[in-house]
C-alpha cells in the first residue's frame, strides 16, 4: 500500500509518471490532521488549466505532483471522519475548501480562506494554490472530507458511469458555473468561447439549463467538428474578427442573450489576428456580441502576473479591455475558480439519471496513467478529446 | 367583420356558441382607449380553471363570454400602439395587466392594480376578474397591447409550431412558474400533484429546467397512461394514502426536492379517499414528502370563498392545513396567479428551438369553435387531452 | 472545572437550578467527538420558545437542560478545532449543525441532516432537537465548533458590547430571518405581529433593512408601550378585530408591503376574541393586510402537533388557515427555524460598529443564573423584557 | 404657456440660458405620440454626466439643451395618461423607457430598445442617448408618462421634502444601484470611489442598506470634508497609492465587502499621480481591496471611445484592466446605466419617512435657472455641493 505513482511537473513541456510519497495525515504546512481520507484514485483527468503550468507560462516549481480532478474510493479515514466511510466512491472537487470560514459558509469555496497561506483558494496539485499534493496518482490524501466529498450514492451504478462522473470534480461544474453566471437559462440564445473541455461543458450545461440555441467558437477544426457531432452550433472564428456576423449567420440577430468565455488569458487573436495572443480579445468580442442588460460568465482563467506572455500590458496581467462596449450595454462579468460544492451533487443527479451524457460531449478518452505525458502532448495540440487517467485500470474493467 | 360568437357560460354545466358583439376600444369601464389591439383569434384553449366557473363553483354571471388563453392576429390597433402592426401574430398572456402599475412594472403581472375595481389582477372572460370580455370568440379586444403581447418573430415558422405556441397564453407559463417558484433546478427530484393539462406543464416546466426525475400523481387512469407516454413517471394515487410511499417506490427515498400543486380548491382525498372532496389534502401531502428546505409551488387556484363545498370550513375559503409538518422542514409557499409575461418569451424561444414539445406533452386536440361544448364536457369527464378550439380554421389549414 | 450548574425542567410551569454534569466531548449517542469545544457560559437567554416547554405545550421530558442562547468563552478544545483556540469569545447559534450535510453547505444550517437522528434539525436544550445538553449553565459543549462558532474579533470590545451580542445566538437572527423572507428592503411598510422579543427583532431588523416604517402589533398593553418608546407604531389588537384598520389609521392605505409572523400557534384571537386560542389568527390576518406580490416571513413557531391545544384541528396540527386570501394576491410564505450562521456575522458588524443597539430595542434584563427560574415566570407573565442570565457573574462585571 | 427657457450647451466649456422651443407630443423622429405629458419643471439638477459634455469630452451638439434630472407638475397630458393627472407633481427618471420592450418589462429600464435608434438606453438632454430634449428648463414634455412617472401622494408633504425628492431623478437610485450590485448589505463594510454627488448618494445608500462602514475615497479636500461632516469615513487619495493601507487605517483590514466605482472613465492616479488620468485606476485599485467573493458596483461612466483622452489606448475605450487581480477573488463587475425606475419608490418612502436626507447628504444648494453657468463652473471646479435649478421659483417658496 505504501507504494504510489504520480505524475510530476519537471520544466516547461516535461511531465513524467514517478514514483511519489504515500499520502499521509498532514497539511502542506506539516500539521497532523483529523480530517482527512486516503483516496484509491478511480480517475483523474487532465485539465486545460494544467496545461498553462506545463507549457512554462507560470512559477510552478519542478517536482510538482500534477492533478486537481479526483474520483476515488477511501481507503483510510480520519478521526474526524463521521459521515464517510471505508469503501465510499467519492467525488471530489477540484477546490481544497475547510467548510469552516465565512466564504466556505456562504457556499464560495473556491476562494476559501484557510487551506491557502498567500491568498484565497486552494487546489490539488496547482501552482499558489496552498501546496496540495496532486491527484494524477495511485493514492490522494484529501483533507476535510465530509465536507468536500461527495459519495455516489450506489457504487456499482455509478462505476457504470464513471466516464461521466469524473467530470463532476472540475470541468462540468466550471462550465456550468460559467452558463449560470452568465445568466442562461430555459430560451437563452448562448455563445460559449472555446471549444476545449471547458467550453463543451459549459456548452453542455446551457442545454440543461434550457438553453433554446447553444454556439461554440474556436479556431481549431477538429474541435468544431467534434462540437457540432454532439449538438451544438460551430463558430469558425478563423472566417472573419467580426464575431457578431458570425453570430447573425445562425441566429438572425448579431446577439445573445448570455455568454461564457472558456478560453482565459492565452486567448489569439480572431480571424486574420488567430496566430497573435491577444488577451482581451475573448472578453472584449462578448462585449460586442451580448445584450442589452446580458451577462458574461468568465470561467477562463485570468492570471495577475504573466511573465511569457509577448504582449507587455499582459505581462503586468493588464488587458485592454474595451469596458466601455459592455458598461453601455449594462453588462455584468462574473469571474473567479468555480466552487464545485455550489453545483456538484445537482449535476450528479442529472448524470445518474440520464440528463446529462458529458462524457460523450467532451469525448472522454481512458487512458492509464503512465500514458499521461502523451495525453498532456495531445491535448496541448488541441486534440478534440477530454483525456482520464485510470491509475488502477478501474475504468477499462467497468468498460 | 362586425360579426362574431363566442362561447358563452349559461349556468352551471352549461355553455354555447352564440352571436356575441364585436370588440371595441373601450374598457369595461366604458372608456374609450388607444392602446387595444383587435385580434382575428387564431386558436384559444379551454382551461381547467373555466371548469370552475361552468361546474357553477363560482359567481360567474350568466352570459360571461369565456376565454383566456388566446392567440391571434392583430388586425385594427388604437392609436397608442407603437410597436405592434396589423398582420402580426401574437400571444395574448391570459392575465390583463395595464405594464404602468408598481406591480406591472416588478413583473407581477398577475395582481395588476389597475385593470380590476374589485382587487388585484384581471383576465378575461373569468368572474370577479375585471369585466373583460373572453376569448373564445372569433375576435377580441387586448388593451394595453405594446406592454402584453409578444409577437412571434417568424409568422410562418409559428404557423407551422401554433399547437406548441397556443399554450404561451397560460398552462405553460403556469406550469414553469409552479416549478421555477417550487426551486426547481438541474438535478432536482420532481413531484407534481394533477396530470390534467397544467400539471402535464409543470412536469415539462420541470424537464426542460433540468431536473433530474419527473413523478406526476393523480387518480384519473388515463392521465396517469398518457403522462407516463410522454415520460414521466406516473404516481397512482388510487394505490395508497402515504404518498411518500409511493414516491420511494419510484426514486428510493420518500422526499423529494421540489413540489407542485396542480390541483387546487377541489382537490379530493388520497387513497381510499379519493371519492370525497378534502382541499388541503394536496398541500398536506406536499409537504409530507417534500424535503427540508425545499420549496412548494402554488399555481393550483385556492379560492376565498367556496360556498359548493361540502366542507363546512372550506364553504368559508378555511383549509385544514397541517402547516407545522411544513414549518419543521423550513418550507416554502408560493401561491397566485402566474404572471405570464415574465416567462412566456423565454418558452417562445424554446419551443421555437425545438426543446419543448408541449403540445405533445399535454395532447393538444384541436376542435372547432362550435365544438367547445363537447369539449367542455369530454374535459371535465377527465380526457387526457388539451382542447384547443380554432374559430377561423387556421389551425386546420397549418397542419 | 468539573462542576456544573444548569436551568432544568421539572414538569409544567416548573424550572430549577441544578447540579447538571460537567460537558464531555461525546454526541447524544454517546460517540466520541473530536470537533468539540466546551466553553464556560459567558450570557444565555431565556426564550419565547423554551416557554412552550415550560407551559407543557409538548412533550419535553422532565430533567431537560434547557437553554439554546449561548455566548461563551472557550476553555477547552478537541483535536480538530484548526481555527478556534482557548479563550477566544464565541457567540453560539441556537442550531446545532454539522456543517457537513447537503442542507448545510446550502446555508440552511436549520435544518442539518446529521444531528438529530429523529428529524431535520438540531438546537441545545430543546424537545425533539436531537438531545444536545441546554445552555443555560455555567458550562456547556458545543460540537462542530470550527462550523458553528464566530469568534469576536477584539474580545475587550465585545465584553463591552455583550448584552447586545448575546442577542446573536438566536432572537435577533430570527428576527433578521423573518424580516428578510418577508421580502423587507429599503422604503418597506412593514407589520410585525407580535412584541415580545423575536417581534422586536425582526423590527429593528426591518429598521436595519431600511423600511419607511415599522408597525409591531400585540394585545400587551407593556410590550407595546415599549416598542413604542423605542420607535416602532404600536398597533394595540385589544381595540379591533379589523387589523386593516388599524393599519390604515397609522399610514393611510390598509396594507403592508411586507409583514412577519413572531407569534406563532399560541396565538390567541384579535378585538373581542383575545382570551381565546385560535392559532391561524395571526397568518389569516396578515394575508389581509399584506399587499399583492407580498411577502410573509413566519418564524413564530408551527407545531405538527399540539395536544395541549384547546383547538380540536389544531391538536392534530391543523390550522384554519385561508389560504385562497393569500392566493388571490400571490402572497409567497417562509417557514421554519432560522438558519443564524447566514446572518449572524453581518449582524455583528452591525453590532459592533453600532448600528444596530439590539439589547435597548429588546429590554435585555441580565439577571444571575439562580434567578432564571423568576425570570421564566416573570417572561411568562408578559414582562416587556428580555431576560439574559450571567452564570458566572461576567455582565456584571462587564457593565 | 409657449414660452420656455433652457440651458443650452454652446461648445467646450460653454452653457447658457436661453429661450427654446415650448414642448410638443411628439418624439425625436417626429412622431405625434399620445402618452406624454407636459411638465412644468419644479427643480431640474446639474448632474455630473452633464459635465463630460460640457468639458467637451463628448461629441455632443452645440445648441443640446440640457437636463436629465427633472421633478415637475403635470400641466397637460396626451390621450393615452390614464393613471396621472394636471396638476401632480411627479418624479422623472432620467432614463426615457418605453415600458413596453423586453428590457423594460424586466426592470433593465436603463437600457430600453425602443427609445434610441442607435443603440439601447434613452435619457433626457444628453448626447447619443436618443435626442430627447433636456429638461434644465422651465417645461419639458416627458413620454411615457404612465409607465415612466412616480407621483408624490401628498403634494404639500412633497414640496416640503422637494430638495431630498429631487434627487430621486438620478443620482440616488444610481449611487442605490452602485451599492446593490455591489452586494452592500447589513453588517457590510463598504469603500465608494468618489466624494461627489453620486458617490455621496451611494454611501448614504450604503449605509440604509445597513452597512457597518462606509469609507468614501477622493483627492478633493473640500469633498472629503464634507463627506466627513454628514457621518462617512473620509479616505484622502493624494496621502499614498496603496489603497489598501488607507482602508486598514481605518477598519484594521485592508479589504471591504463591496466597493463602488463612482468616478468613471475621467479618473486620475491615486497617490502621486494623482494629477494624470489613468481610467483603470479606480476599477484596479478596487480589485485590489475588495474581499474575496465579493462584489464591484460600477454605476461611474466608462465609455466607448474617449478621443479627448491622453491615454491612447483609452481614446480606443480600452482600459489597462488588471481583471486577473478580480479574477483571483472570484469578483463580479456591475456596470451601466442605473434603471431608476427599479429603486425611486422605494427611495421615496425612505425620503417621506425620514430615514434618508439625501438634501443634506449630497449639500443641495438651490439656485436660479439663470444662474445655471455659475452653478456648472462651480460645480466642474470641485465645489462639495449639488446643484439644484429652480426654474420657477417653487424651491424658494417652499424653503
Amino acid at each position: 500500500m505504501a507504494n504510489n505513482h504520480g505524475v510530476v511537473f519537471l520544466g516547461p513541456g516535461k511531465v513524467e509518471v514517478q514514483s511519489i510519497d504515500y499520502p499521509k495525515f498532514v497539511n502542506p504546512a506539516g500539521k497532523s490532521i483529523e480530517h482527512g481520507v486516503i483516496l484509491k484514485v478511480v480517475s483523474t483527468n487532465i485539465c486545460g488549466s494544467d496545461q498553462h503550468m506545463v507549457r512554462g507560462r507560470t512559477t510552478a516549481p519542478k517536482g510538482l505532483v500534477l492533478g486537481h480532478e479526483i474520483t476515488g474510493e477511501i481507503i483510510e479515514k480520519g478521526k474526524d471522519v463521521e459521515y464517510l466511510n471505508i469503501g465510499d466512491l467519492v467525488t471530489v472537487p477540484f477546490n481544497v475548501a475547510c467548510g469552516r470560514c465565512r466564504t466556505c459558509r456562504e457556499q464560495a469555496t473556491g476562494v476559501c480562506l484557510n487551506v491557502n497561506s498567500s491568498r484565497a483558494g486552494g487546489a490539488y496539485g496547482y501552482v499558489d494554490m496552498g501546496g496540495w499534493v496532486g491527484g494524477q496518482a495511485e493514492f490522494v490524501m484529501v483533507p476535510y472530507a465530509d465536507f468536500n466529498l461527495i459519495k455516489f450514492p450506489d457504487k456499482e451504478k455509478a462505476l457504470a458511469k464513471i466516464a461521466d462522473l469524473t467530470m463532476l470534480s472540475d470541468i462540468l461544474p466550471t462550465g456550468f458555473h460559467g452558463a449560470v453566471t452568465a445568466g442562461v437559462g430555459v430560451g437563452s440564445t448562448v455563445y460559449v468561447a472555446g471549444a476545449g473541455p471547458v467550453g463543451l461543458a459549459a456548452a453542455a450545461s446551457a442545454r440543461i439549463l434550457g438553453a433554446a440555441v447553444v454556439m461554440i467558437g474556436d479556431m481549431n477544426t477538429e474541435r468544431l467538428a467534434h462540437a457540432k457531432s454532439v449538438g451544438f452550433e460551430p463558430i469558425d472564428l478563423k472566417k472573419s474578427d467580426k464575431l457578431e456576423e458570425l453570430i447573425e449567420a445562425v441566429i438572425g440577430v448579431p446577439e445573445v442573450d448570455a455568454s461564457v468565455d472558456a478560453v482565459g488569458f492565452e486567448a489569439k487573436g480572431h480571424g486574420q489576428q488567430h496566430e497573435t495572443e491577444a488577451p482581451a480579445t475573448v472578453l472584449n468580442s462578448l462585449m460586442a456580441i451580448t445584450r442589452a442588460a446580458g451577462g458574461i460568465g468568465i470561467p477562463g482563467l485570468y492570471v495577475t502576473e504573466d511573465p511569457g506572455s509577448k504582449d507587455e500590458a499582459a505581462q503586468q496581467g493588464n488587458l485592454k479591455m474595451r469596458l466601455g462596449l459592455g458598461w453601455a450595454k449594462s453588462h455584468r462579468f462574473y469571474t473567479g475558480q468555480t466552487p464545485v460544492l455550489k453545483y456538484n451533487r445537482a449535476l450528479m443527479q442529472a448524470i445518474l439519471h440520464d440528463r446529462l451524457p458529458i462524457a460523450k460531449i467532451v469525448n472522454a478518452t481512458i487512458i492509464p496513467l503512465n500514458q499521461a505525458p502523451q495525453g498532456y502532448t495531445d491535448f496541448d495540440h488541441g486534440a478534440a478529446k477530454k483525456f482520464v487517467l485510470d491509475p488502477h485500470g478501474v475504468l477499462k474493467k467497468a468498460a
